[in-house]
């Protein structure tokens, strides 16, 4: 089953932080409400001040059943937007859909991250990504290689979870990589190790990357 | 018949945001009035949250039939715009004018997308594009055949019609390739195969591209 | 005679576009004649939507008469803004001296633009220039060989007229070429001809690009 | 004992500066008290107008015993910022983790600025820093051998203390170098220096760097 | 003797100039006077219309006695723009220590610009500047030979005096260039000159570069 998974990450005006807290927590209440009524699967982590621009991430996904999947979401989270539009940013937007990885052969990994699932880890990792021209001018045997030593470091890290979603030709990344984990100094750990494989010369941009944490579970969250 | 298209990508304004619904509606339905009286052809689609920093994409195509067609065309829409101003940011324009492909000798391709054809497909993919010094100073036998193998890429995608501008000298990209289709996963593909071609070492940039959905038809759509 | 010519693309705010029009139209008028005074020269054209950032491009040009001729323009040029300031954004300021060419020997060519002239075309091009490294530090003779074919190709194209100003230590381009012409297409043509050439290998720079339309010549032009 | 330290660059907005100047500090005042109860060591340095986008840099520093150690101190951090929100913007925020050095075998350098500490010197300069790839595809030996020439010109200057921060997978920045002293004239000589070794080669990014001076202790400070 | 020199280049917002023209003299007027109570020397220069992001540049000199000079400086310099912040914006601040020129033996050359001098010529022009790391990683020999064509050519131009700040790890650029002058044009024809020598390899950066105008000396002059 295909997923068209979406990242908003949203930062609140100052016309918002002036606001009383009881009326700054009734909208926020309401606009994920909204949310949740517009996708198949809605999170919301926290994201300041883990980062500087966004002060919530809204994962959205929804099950790609049909060519006017993409236009129906859209459309659905603009509306739940609206009301929240004189008082939101919106500091970034990642989206893509999963498709089965060409590297691996797993039908189903225990690290996958299930786009629709009820547990949600304590932190969440996003960021675009775009390989270089050379990956792509290299042969299929080549690049499986390099993969190789890639997934198998990840594969030591049984507690993080990964899903890896496929944007070329909708969203000037090619690739938004995601990251669930309840240990932050874990997941930074396996990111130093792959920054020494062959992998990483063929990365021509992997950044803005932001951590998310939470997630919001219930209300009294902003006062 | 060479036309001048032109797409603007508009963002509402904190202040249109905070209209009451009536009033955004019927603001947005009088500005897309006056458009449309300001161009032989004006579509609009709908881009948030397919993109962050827009909320609409206007297409609009003119007849270049004299020399002050774009003089008379940029009047035209400064002045139809004027009332929205106070609403709208523009997050980008790209314009140009059509000409026969140097590369291609198909008189009217049945894949060409016709800047004033009243059918429009759901999805609209638009970006500018520049190619690097190398492409320019290649002979034209070793154009032409790169391009060869990107349009026969291209020719496996039927469902996918184009459109390509040229604005050398106009503005700072030197292309603006438009794409319209029903499906945004079959566009995706078309797009991934293109980057394993030798054409992509002679790409420059082409970025910011946006999706556009819709487009825009009646009204009661912003609520 | 040496010139002293400024180009300053002024965008509008939102709270001008806010105002009534005829009240616009009255402090647009007043700004324009107090500009006219405080330069020998100078012409107002219109830039949106031919570019997103800028509503008028403001061309001034001063007669170079002495060592103080910059600061005395420069200080009139800012008492005429200073009613618009709260209306009005600088989204960019290019200017620079004209010199004769060292690489043509044509003592005024039929081509030149003639700052303080009365009639001018229907289109403006401006921008910004940057020649690397390695063209200042190739011998005049690989120079003034590179330039010639670059000078052939302008020349097949008497109906452009152009302008250079020399910036070099006064701004962040070293040059700012400026082109005048009734028609687009013809520049764009002129331009995709010099791409192939030998001298864009040494283009450091050459955007953002802007054209402008108009010019402006009466009122009730922005209604 | 492994400590998360967090850097938030703070501007005040012109909002703010509109308030009566008893309000300012009022508010300032109240913050920094909150800010204080959000982690286990907290200091204040200004920055402008040695930068040109911050006020104050607010050091936060946590004993990271758990995995809930980022998520609880973000929480905190951000319930103490809120009240502020409508007056302040964050111009960056930097943060990792401290961890002992691969390259240095000193347990304990009494050059080490200790997050928790009492006293802070006069000046703070922090910024982020990014290796190249080919650093981390070079030999553990040889990079052994770039880092003693580095450590070796650092241990001629005892009166700078500094902390670094491994933030891989965190942000954008692999690290974070923080410095302390009472001199800043002596910690330019220092740079100055290191830009002569071999390790610069390695440097992707080391910007922007900012310094903090003060730090603020007590009140009246902002009058 | 060494100084330390502070440049901040100020932009006035729209909330200052929709203030009656009265008001705006004596607040700029009451800064200015604030600002000279901060330094040893201060100068006012004009810098718009010769740039487009700032209206003014201060100049700020301060004998640097002690390593408390910064410090104190830079409170003191805060306090004078607090009342000021509501209506200002700090486009660009660029700061640095003076010191002897590694490259020359000149104790004090006629050319060299006093920070502290009471005379100031017509122009000014202040840009930061990176060298490459390949300049740091020649020989000090190889250094000087380049620095001599290099200064050579500026002893032809005796009209225009200079003053070079060193900034390494105090700010993002490595230097700070200074040069006061009469005429612009003059200035423009050194520039040009430098830019075919071979030191021009080894600049990494050198903008953005602003002129500034006046100085302001009286009052009546932004009416």
């Amino acid at each position: 089953m295909t997923a068209l998974c979406h990242f908003a990450f949203v930062r609140f005006t100052r016309e918002y932080w002036a606001l009383p807290a009881a009326d700054r927590e009734a909208r926020l209440d309401a606009w994920i409400a909204d949310l949740r009524r517009s996708a198949h699967a809605v999170d919301v982590y926290h994201v300041f001040p883990a980062a500087r621009d966004a002060d919530v991430c809204v994962w959205s996904s929804e099950v790609a059943d049909g060519q006017d999947t993409a236009a129906r979401f859209f459309a659905a989270f603009q509306r739940a937007c609206a009301p929240m539009r004189a008082y939101a940013e919106f500091a970034d937007i990642l989206w893509g859909y999963t498709k089965p990885s060409p590297y691996s052969s797993a039908t189903r990994s225990a690290q996958a991250l299930d786009p629709f699932g009820r547990e949600r880890p304590r932190y969440l990792v996003v960021y675009p990504f775009v390989k270089t021209t050379d990956w792509y001018l290299k042969s299929r045997e080549e690049r499986q290689q390099i993969m190789n030593g890639h997934i198998r470091i990840g594969k030591q890290y049984p507690d993080i979870s990964q899903l890896l979603l496929y944007s070329v030709g909708l969203q000037d990344q090619e690739f938004v990589p995601v990251y669930a984990m309840d240990s932050l100094e874990r997941f930074s750990e396996l990111v130093a190790e792959l920054r020494g494989t062959e992998a990483r010369r063929f990365t021509e941009r992997d950044w803005p990357l932001r951590v998310g944490y939470g997630p919001i579970a219930g209300s009294n969250r902003w006062s």
